[in-house]
């Protein structure tokens, strides 16, 4: 099948129109602007002869008859979003199921899922979809201005399920979101696995003091604690991490944070990801061994909050493979395989049927910015690798 | 001049309720509950015949006719403060005015400095007094929460200026806010010199970025930067400093301080403090030179705060001897000379008159906390010691 390229950036830049600001988009879920959005997209999906279905979510399905493969991502933008994000992945399912339908290639369904960007929650649309999160629970969420999930779907008409069994896999495209393929050179990423996130609330309490007359020797100082901990977790992953592991102190509060005041306690965040459900085990072990430590030694108390986390998901070795084989057809040895360090509708929508993902390249890893951008030769050729990969999904 | 032991104690409780917090206050410069125990305190010095006056930075005096010895100290706390601290000089103070008025003893003036505890600065109002600092300078300061002094210091009403030159000297009596006394268990110590101080605000802006997506090594984490400064000047400083140099890292903020961001911005507090202006200056180069250091090795931009700080200031010999023969026929032999470690209003107060320093001690060395305490046998002997200074120098 051959993807046609105006096409393909023509309705990219006509959803683009939609809460266009400066070079990015504002489209938070269920806003004017998303939803407007969904009502051109739903008659771009009439348009290629998809029948459209809306869920009780506001999760936008453009259907082909019978069991098809189910192509997409989402059209909702952060506060201040990029134009790609999400959005890339919708148009380009959009164009493969023309293209398909014009060569006469496998039914391809598409999919624009509905807040992925957490309006609400964390991927809410294919939480519920998926049944990972009920419809009820997920009606009680707020947003941060107060308006409750159950308020702001109002706005959407027409609802009805749509049942997953009619899919025989999902494959996402979306931007890499990160500086890899950028900083490498490389034209696509194939998702191994979207990484496993663990995130925990650790504090140190020691004993708040004055600046001027505590002596060195005699402070138990609640940042020094932090600083201790910090570097020792960063010495004792090293034999344990990938390159591709990440973890992050993203937020810090120290108590009374005064300059004169040597800190009695200090309240933290670890977050830390990885493909592999064992390596996020034997970090938190260390982790919390070295927390001890440090308190141990240096007269402080300890505590951690509670652990929250979403489990690692491997991607389908099928759909995956078609997907190499369709880049190496393309760009050869100009892609790699890669694992995801942001979460995507994909990690929900394993729970129903087989998923992959490929990536293209973020322009200085930017993305959550109104400057997100790719180039255009990296867009074309993620639909055609795409495009490839659905075609030969179908005749193997 | 009998000081009155009841009366004394009275008026310390009595001030002790103004932000009461526990057994500690709550009571930072300007605040409400600030502004209320100035305007109790005002009524408690026209009560002991002292005329009231207000200068535009909010210090409060209770002035004796003619030329007087200046007592006290400052009646605002840290964000969390002890009920002790600062309030204990300027009860002090009151307590022996009206003794020596009764005994018909030496004219006594008596002040509450404003912003000692630095919601603003260090000693933002004795040193506004002093000239150490121009007012329009300091109106410009900001606390952590971005209020200027300018606006704070509107609360503070009919203004008016208090001439130096009528007073003869100046003794502060303060809690040690260390452990040395309490250690040794003497009672009294006469300060030799009070320590200079530095203090600056560091900003390292990197770059925000998705926790998920971004490799540990292209991250520019202004946590990151902190920590290994931390670590580096802790290195640096081990040949330059003594057993009594301190150093601290008391108030930190990050940005945006989300767990699943790596923080763009840090902006933290470096305080040292030595009674050598040379080694302040040593350690200022091993600050300035690590900081910028780190952050071209890490690809972030630093940026310094003004540095604000006092020299290092030693006690005059006069009032020095004249609290050391007090202390002598009081408590002989439990009484010690020492330095202060921490900064006092009496360090800017040298600038325009003799002046002098009385501890008593802090009970477990503990200040700057809700549990900071002093038996009430030091506090009684800490008022008498200073009322017999007082009369030895006027009969002298």
């Amino acid at each position: 099948m051959q993807v046609d390229r105006a096409r393909f950036l023509a309705d990219l830049h006509g959803l683009r129109a939609f809460g266009a600001c400066g070079a990015g988009v504002v489209r938070p879920a269920y806003s004017e602007a998303d939803m407007a959005a969904r009502g051109w997209l739903a008659q771009r999906f009439e348009a290629a002869g998809l029948r459209v279905q809306t869920d009780a979510m506001g999760n936008l399905f453009g259907l082909a008859d019978g069991p098809s493969i189910l192509l997409g991502s989402h059209s909702d933008s952060q506060p201040e979003g990029g134009w790609l994000d999400g959005a890339l992945g919708v148009i380009a399912a959009l164009e493969v199921a023309r293209a398909s339908r014009e060569a006469g290639g496998p039914a391809v369904s598409v999919v624009s899922f509905q807040d992925e960007e957490g309006r609400f929650g964390v991927t809410t649309g294919s939480a519920v979809w998926s049944g990972h999160l009920a419809l009820a629970e997920a009606d009680k969420l707020l947003d941060h201005g107060g308006v409750s999930l159950a308020q702001a779907r109002r706005v959407v008409a027409g609802a009805g399920a749509v049942d997953p069994s009619q899919f025989t896999g999902f494959i996402e495209m979306h931007i890499e979101q990160g500086p890899v393929l950028d900083t490498v050179g490389e034209r696509i990423g194939v998702v191994s696995d979207i990484v496993g996130i663990r995130d925990m609330k650790i504090t140190f309490d020691g004993q708040q003091n004055h600046a001027g007359t505590t002596p060195m020797h005699l402070r138990r100082d609640a940042f020094q604690a932090v600083a201790a901990f910090n570097r020792l977790v960063e010495e004792r992953f090293a034999p344990v991490v990938t390159p591709a592991t990440v973890w992050t102190i993203g937020h810090l509060s120290m108590h009374p944070n005064a300059s004169s005041i040597v800190p009695g306690r200090a309240v933290f965040s670890m977050q830390w990801r990885d493909g592999d459900a064992e390596r996020l085990a034997a970090m938190e072990r260390i982790i919390r061994d070295t927390a001890q430590e440090v308190a141990k030694r240096r007269g402080l108390d300890v505590a951690f909050g509670p652990m929250s986390g979403l489990e690692p998901v491997a991607m389908d070795a099928r759909l995956r493979g078609a997907l190499e084989a369709s880049a190496q057809d393309l760009v050869p040895d100009a892609w790699r395989v890669m694992p995801s360090g942001a979460l995507h509708d994909a990690t929900n929508v394993a729970r129903l049927m087989p998923v992959a993902m490929l990536f293209v390249p973020s322009i200085g890893g930017i993305s959550h910015a109104f400057e997100e951008d790719t180039a255009e030769a990296d867009l074309i050729t993620g639909v055609q690798v795409l495009a490839r990969a659905v075609a030969a999904l179908h005749a193997g």
